[in-house]
């Protein structure tokens, strides 16, 4: 069985470096970081659970926290991409708030929460203030020369919209994920000692540490998701 | 009969696809989703007939609803082009009112709304602020070189202009989606849960549910037209 | 005599399409669209004469008016320029005052007139406010390499100085167009529904419809030329 | 004699075309429009002698006035350059102020005219707003990518002065011209109707026509140059 | 073993360039700045220890101070970052303080802190004013035609944001350096006249011209460090 | 002797163009304009000995003013950069002083100049407002594809300020070529009047006429440079 894990971690995430020398800091740092990833996930309603957390390096990450979703989706709510937003944030609140510094190891989950709230406002029209509108530019048929110098379909002050609205989603993600940590601080505390000890959890694991009973969740919009998620 | 029809349907919408496992959650937001659509479509004036509605997917759909032309038009009016945009809507619309969320699955209609009010406006002169004017390049003799590096021909000014003006047309519309799915929206969740509970609705079906007599519309500017929809 | 003309058009206006389709209301929209431009031809001075005008749909076009110049010209002055623009945009008005509403099928028109005005603007010096200057880029001598990347060679503010003026062109000339069809809004019926009957009307036909005696005018600047046009 | 400079036209100015129709307005129009450059010419200080006037067309142009200059010179001062301004425009200026109407015609002038005035503003510093700067990019080492999208290296404020005083200087020089012709609208006449009777001029029956004694002028920086042109 | 640090030498730094005549001028504004980098460099926590010091020309560089990290990391703390643009300016700010001039010598390093001061705002999230978000395109599959002519992701507003911060964190950084430097000129004075006689000086050596202990230094994040930097 | 000078002037400056025609104009105008770089360059310190200066025609030039370095520099100070900028100027203000106009024949220094002040802002941090970063893009590691359509890697705003930096660096520069020339404008015309009649003059026959004393000039940063420049 275990061999049968080990398997698939190496397809999904890249051969363990066990040899790779990280340093006592990093360690701490990526235990901490992969910490608010859960913590932030496991606090928040509709999440995919959390399968694995780990910080042996595999490939160019020093940590990994893996959530696998638990069916097959093809939309995703507007709800659901928030929480998305705040667990892709948690790892840097987690630095933040504990060790009183940000490091560049957040310039990946910044990344993608850019490119998620940006989807989110330019292509899903999930932003009042730019309405159910796309912006931007989809090329379908593409051959050299037509595409080539193409600009963006819209103006100046429209594009200083959509920044302030991508700011504003990214912004608001990381206050929830910082609100979350602030809160349960010590329950984070506990999760990344425990990292730092094991060097990798599971899923049932997690929940013992956390003190989660049998997860109930099974929608993405229950009664508990309206009270916690504000409308934008 | 049935095989010819399950013939034209492979070739029109893909081939479907029952193995997909989806789960109720998402069955249901695209009963809704595609409901919408057609209780749109059903309450404007000279709309194309609605052939068919299903939630069984096909190609990279979770659902469709297939509207064809009565006959092969070359040009399309004004007010034509204005109940598009509102029946390109109607699947967010319904969306948004009944489960009170929005998804990502509304992006595609979006996309095509926002192309069809910017041709409007840029193409076909239908915007009174901006008048009888063609704005942006259409490269009719292309080779390297020439087309590469070109700069869209009109100033940020006009740029936002344009901007203002699509909003405008797309927000309309979704506010007359909105208002007419308000309005009917027993007929809607009827339709809907219809759907669910058998997959796939001919046109004559959907006119059962909506209690639609014998369709007696022809031309696009019935007076009935004119008494709904306000000069932009 | 009549199959050279035949063979004439074959040339001009592409092979007639009869057994094309075309509904009775596209058929109505084509007779007014072009009728439009016949009477604005036929009631500016200096135009070139109408030598046939046509709902019979040819190549990609519902419809046409043909103009044919009386001798060959290499330079046109700016009066002739503004009443070419009214006579582009006489079937758009037509459209709007009797069927009361826009059609697609004025897109070429306005796309057209867009061109001709910002030509008069950008490359003929003929708006008192941007003065004898060109302005855009007019690359004489191609290579690649040099040609790639380069910008327009004005200012954002003269950009949109210049959209301004072009609209102010086309505007202007709107209004003409709709005057004139406004003050003989009944010769434009007779004459439509004579082209919706026989499909095809010549030069002297339409002529007689419109109760024109010989044609007098030969130059381009008389006085009542003058007496029409303002100075812009 | 007359072959040798008929040989030399052939090479300077294209082949003759006698067989091209043109209607009596485009020769009095084209015959103002030399008459025009002729004038002004004649009128300024330190000009290149015209050598020859012609309204028999060549090649695209429909006439000609040819001015070859007395010495090969490499620089060129500030005056010479705004004498040209004048020069370039004195047709148009001929035009708009005969015939009361502007012509496509002008294009190639105005095209030239503006190409000076950017040069003088942008590459030799003969403007006192913009100073000795270069502005643009000239780009000495070309390859493949490394010039493909290279910028304008200014901002677009200076963008708009620089459009500003290449307005200025072109619409000084178009001042000047039209001051020049009313000034002596008679000798315009005389020359432009001897002109449409003999389709050619030589020099010196130029200056019979305009009763210019034997040219006494000989440098560029005399004392009649300083007291006609102001400093800009 | 001094042959063995002669080839580690070459490869780092290419070969020496014992042959190339400098100037006196030189050789002392090389000492001066060089000195600067290293009183910085040692004047801050958690730098990277220098390895040495030289200024005899290597490759096109005609000196080079060499800062070697203790061990192999993969991410870094923003104030590890802060501290490094000061060091990067450390040798301008000694050329300035001490010689009263600026040289064309410092570009490189200049180049080097905008480029780190750009990554912290745009990759790493680092700035309070610009939040936790991505600013920029980082292509990741990049195939022709699609990424030529694709534009930066934000608009003019929020370029100027950008640009203001930068500047902020860069100038924050060379009156750090400059501060550093006038506090300790004397020490600065003493360890460029000792290279300019030696030319190379090894980290041991630098430690004793400065008075430093046995570096007792070893995390990043000590609470030294935390009284110096304040939080941006 | 002679021969060698002259190999040497062939490999440098180009061949010989006696047999180009000069008219006395141009003549007079190169000698002025020459002089005018020497007489600057003769009166700030620092500055590259004159080894010769020219108006015989060589390559494209009319004239030159040929300046060697005392040793092979590899760094530049700010004072040597503003000088340098004095002296690429000093042809156009001996111009506008003693001839009362401008010529096309100033514009290769005006690019010279610009080019200079601009790296002296942009990549030499040598601007207190725009401060010790780079502004632009410098791309070292090319390739097909990631270069193209590369923008420049600041806001409107910054550009407007590198614009008015660079115009403020120009224009003192001319105002300090013109007020060394207006002090010695005798000078200059005897400078001007022998290099007409010679032709050439070598560095000593320029300190003869200029009555310069054996230059005892020898570093970069005198006292006497320190009491002319003031601080950017």
């Amino acid at each position: 069985m275990s061999e049968l894990e080990d398997a698939k971690d190496k397809i999904l995430m890249g051969v363990e470096r066990k040899s790779l020398l990280i340093s006592d800091d990093e360690k701490r740092l990526t235990a901490y970081h992969e910490s608010g990833h859960v913590l932030v996930s496991k606090s928040l309603p509709g999440m995919d659970p959390i399968h694995k957390v780990t910080i042996i390096p595999r490939g160019m990450a020093l940590g990994l926290t893996q959530a696998l979703p638990i069916d097959e989706r093809r939309t995703y709510s507007k709800k659901y991409c928030l929480n998305q937003l705040a667990f892709m944030l948690g790892g840097r609140a987690a630095e933040k708030l504990v060790l009183g510094d940000l490091s560049t190891g957040a310039g990946n989950d910044i990344e993608k929460a850019t490119k998620l709230a940006r989807k989110m406002i330019c292509q899903w029209g999930m932003s009042e203030r730019l309405g159910p509108l796309t912006y931007g530019e989809k090329q379908e048929e593409i051959f050299l020369g037509r595409e080539i110098g193409m600009h963006r379909d819209y103006s100046e002050q429209t594009a200083r919209e959509i920044d302030e609205e991508v700011k504003k989603l990214v912004e608001a993600a990381e206050s929830l994920a910082e609100s979350i940590i602030k809160k349960d601080i010590k329950k984070l505390k506990k999760l990344a000692e425990t990292l730092l000890e094991k060097e990798i959890l599971a899923g049932d694991e997690i929940d013992k540490i956390l003190q989660i009973k049998k997860n109930k969740r099974k929608g993405k919009n229950t009664e508990d998701d309206k009270s916690r998620q504000k409308e934008n």
